[in-house]
């Protein structure tokens, strides 16, 4: 099945945290339609059971790569978009957040002489997912339910005095956090650095979520302080949920409320856009 | 259909920005086993337009509220819920971004003491949704793809000191931002005041990004300077985006590179998780 020349398109997608039933129909339409797929190889695989799922694999080129050839892979993808083939970029989660999109976007501006016109004009379309610290915080109930950040421990990115400054300034802010790519194989220290941090600037009792491989077979969740938090609870699968200094517990679930500061309001006197 | 007493389930669903293509088959699955639907009455019709185009509408009783009412409309969630009754709580974007999961586990941590136990102990479900900063930020291109921070400007949540602090440490931090509920009934001048705070902290050419009723027919992106920004760009519908010192743009695209802060460093000399 050839593509026309010039009539290539460039979608870069969401897979959602893992389970297909978190897959939006935009996404598993635009797999659907794609001649070419391309990712991190257990992203690819993802698509590929998909579509296995819902009939159309055979049809499709699949491109999976190793880790940390991000740039390459946008690259690689460009040019198959290029030649008219409907390409797909799979990330997990949403493409957006620390992951394929801004590649793909830094690969556009710095594209060779020759390619540079074509990869400006080209059809690109960024799908959304379910991101995985929206995916953990579900799962624990409502640990981002007031002002967030979120922060990316992967290492090469920044240099760990930027980190910590966030970290400390987010502390001051009060925002919740979330932490992704806690443990990382080339920063393995991250994480101990990380609870350091926290210590220095949150109270003990501080409210963290550790969620592992959300929605997938794989998933593991654990609610605990930071006085008791360990480095090993976080592995590579894992996104570390932080409250801020209102989060709390009710039962099992943990949860920040949606008020802030405010003397004397209860939530039944003031309602806030639904 | 009545509904046995004691297996009553709670779902807090996210209905993603607008699009019948962006709800997760996870939430259209809940809706189509609901005997109530429960929201703002918006969402309520765009949950009622879910089922009518799958069938199933007829089964529900549809319970939509006013805005402003968040706390009564989780307890007649919860109530609903604990007389047997499989309930959908339905927010826009996904249900733990100032959306409806807070407001139900602040409801149930609060409940009158002859509910308190039989609300604990019953099936609550977060089920996650597409959130609007990042549909906005995947129509703009990739604003969001490195650490970023989100704040929500609706009145009444917390005093004003707050959230000028919190807008500045975020720029102190060089965090992308992004910003939901921008003009309030009951706060209009709040946007000005942000545009005020943003000019205190951030240069004049920092990119931002007002993207209004994404994935719907009323969908507008506008893409523009802070020093170009003008209070009447957001409205009730817009969230705001606000890149950090380093986002840029290529052609129509606005993107935030993955690295940040690193002497020499080449995107094509490191990677990082995929």
């Amino acid at each position: 099945m050839s593509a026309a020349h010039g009539a290539g398109r460039l979608a870069i997608a969401g897979l959602g945290p893992g389970a297909l039933a978190q897959v939006t129909p935009e996404v598993a339409t635009a797999l659907q339609a794609a001649t070419d797929v391309v990712g991190y190889l257990p992203y690819v695989e993802r698509a590929r059971a998909l579509l296995q799922e819902r009939g159309g694999a055979a049809a499709v080129a699949w491109h999976a790569s190793d880790n940390r050839v991000e740039l390459a892979r946008a690259r690689q993808a460009l040019a198959l978009a290029a030649q008219g083939r409907q390409v797909v970029v799979v990330s997990s989660g949403d493409p957006g957040v620390f992951a394929m999109a801004s590649a793909v976007f830094e690969a556009i501006e710095q594209a060779p002489t020759e390619q540079a016109a074509a990869w400006q004009a080209l059809d690109v379309q960024v799908l959304p997912g379910i991101t995985a610290m929206l995916a953990a915080a579900a799962r624990a109930g409502a640990p981002l339910g007031h002002d967030f950040c979120c922060i990316n421990l992967s290492d090469n990115l920044k240099p760990w005095p930027v980190i910590a400054r966030r970290v400390q300034l987010a502390a001051e802010a009060d925002f919740a956090m979330a932490f992704y790519n806690p443990s990382s194989r080339s920063r393995p220290e991250g994480f101990v650095r990380l609870l350091a941090l926290l210590r220095a600037h949150c109270e003990p009792g501080r409210l963290l979520v550790f969620a592992r491989a959300v929605s997938t077979p794989d998933e593991a969740l654990r609610v605990c302080t930071l006085a008791e938090a360990m480095p090993e609870m976080a592995d590579m699968r894992t996104v570390v949920l932080v409250g801020n200094s209102s989060t709390r517990q009710v039962g099992r679930w943990v949860y920040t409320p949606r008020f802030y500061g405010l003397e004397g309001a209860t939530p039944a006197s003031a309602g806030s856009e639904p």
